[in-house]
């Protein structure tokens, strides 16, 4: 880190638990790298306390922005004044910035990150067909930003028929004959099928799709980060898959988190 | 700085304005020094927005202490569970930890951090006789510290009877016998003078005392911290009196916040 004086401004990540956030690491060293007097802290709030943290941190005159992990999401936006279109299409917000008039905008890059993922990995929705598992708060943000990103055709499955059909109707809505679902997978005609669920955490849970079922030459994106290589991945790769790991959206969203702080790189 | 990562502790300072806080620079140099996973923060904080700012601070789970300084030093006094006797005699504090239990407790280093800086120039003010000018908050902190480390006498100048009354009642009712008052300075036995007006903050104030009327080998000290060397230093150094820079005070609160926060060096 670079000296940390009167002037600095500062920016809060919030989180609970707080102590596995990678965001400190990653955005200090980008501030520190283009000499921007800032920098990141993490913020551990509880639940209960969200509401008077925010409060109080919306009052600080150095602060010019949050970011927001698990399990804020979802109840941040209640604490914006304006939600960008993927904050307002997921229902939930990582980031938000303190605008010139003094209102707080929220943003939602997670399916902006998963999508600067594959373009870096070569791997550009733009005409492409992807089949993704899982339509909880990630599965929402990775459907609209792989729509958004041009995908020919998206297939959504969930077990949960309510929240898929809740999904599918605003997909529909807004990309109109792009989207189908399932309550089972349909991998077979993907070019890309993307694990959105959190199967995978642990080494015994059960693979969220087969991975066998996919043609040759197709991609298997994971959006889990820990473990780098989860049960699916190394499945793919041992059937000479192509894989996609769930690291490569957060490297991306850092890309994000730079564009929406106006740090210059 | 070391680097900053989701286990890092908070420490917060808090002012308005906040530009010129040097805590975070020393203090961050003495959190890398020895290691500590911590790092100071200025937060720049309205008066009007105190409240609010501190409640929030409070729910942060990894904050562990405040730093207070102008204009908060007083106010901030309401939001601690328990004084220290330094903050309670003053009526003003510049640090606040959480305690074990949860409770906030604040006290007042602008006193030791005054004898320390004493004792640290070979002036240990054990058995010395002292002469005051300033009876506002900072003069108040400085008076029960030297009485508090064995000063022998105690002459006390303020312009406001009011204020120096109210003072003299304070400090005579804890430590009887040893304190004197009067409207205009009176330094001719005085071993050490110390100035805890503003006076000399500007290059054309007046002397806050006259510094000819020092017996020769007195010291004349000045609490205030930029310009370094003050109208009365300047004049009191041209006399052939020893001098007592403002610095030494901050320097030595460096020693009791670290030891207030607990920070082993």
């Amino acid at each position: 880190m670079g000296r940390i004086t009167g002037t600095t401004r500062l920016l809060a990540v919030l989180g609970d638990p707080i102590e596995q956030v990678q965001a400190p690491a990653l955005v200090n060293a980008l501030l520190e790298r283009v000499g921007r007097d800032a920098v990141l802290v993490p913020v551990h709030v509880r639940p209960a306390d969200l509401a008077e943290v925010v409060a109080g941190l919306r009052r600080v005159g150095n602060l010019d922005g949050l970011l927001v992990t698990v399990p804020h999401k979802i109840e941040i936006c209640r604490y914006a004044d304006e939600l960008a279109p993927a904050a307002a299409f997921t229902g939930s917000a990582n980031a938000l910035r303190r605008e010139a008039g003094g209102r707080w905008r929220a943003d939602n890059f997670d399916g902006a990150g998963f999508v600067g993922g594959l373009r870096g990995a070569g791997h550009d929705p733009d005409g492409r067909r992807f089949a993704l598992v899982g339509a909880g708060g990630a599965g929402a943000a990775v459907a609209a930003a792989l729509l958004e990103a041009g995908a020919a055709h998206l297939s959504v499955c969930d077990t949960d028929p309510g929240r898929l059909d809740a999904l599918l109707r605003r997909l529909a809505g807004r990309w109109p004959g792009r989207v189908t679902g399932s309550a089972a997978p349909r991998v077979r005609d993907a070019d890309v099928a993307v694990n959105a669920t959190p199967l995978g955490l642990r080494p015994d849970d059960p693979l969220p799709f087969d991975p066998a079922a996919l043609r040759p030459g197709a991609v298997v994106a994971d959006i889990i980060m820990r473990p780098r290589e989860t049960r699916l991945l190394r499945a793919a790769a041992a059937l000479g898959l192509a894989v996609h790991h769930g690291i490569h959206m957060l490297d991306h969203q850092l890309e994000c988190y730079a564009d929406f702080f106006r740090i210059d790189r």
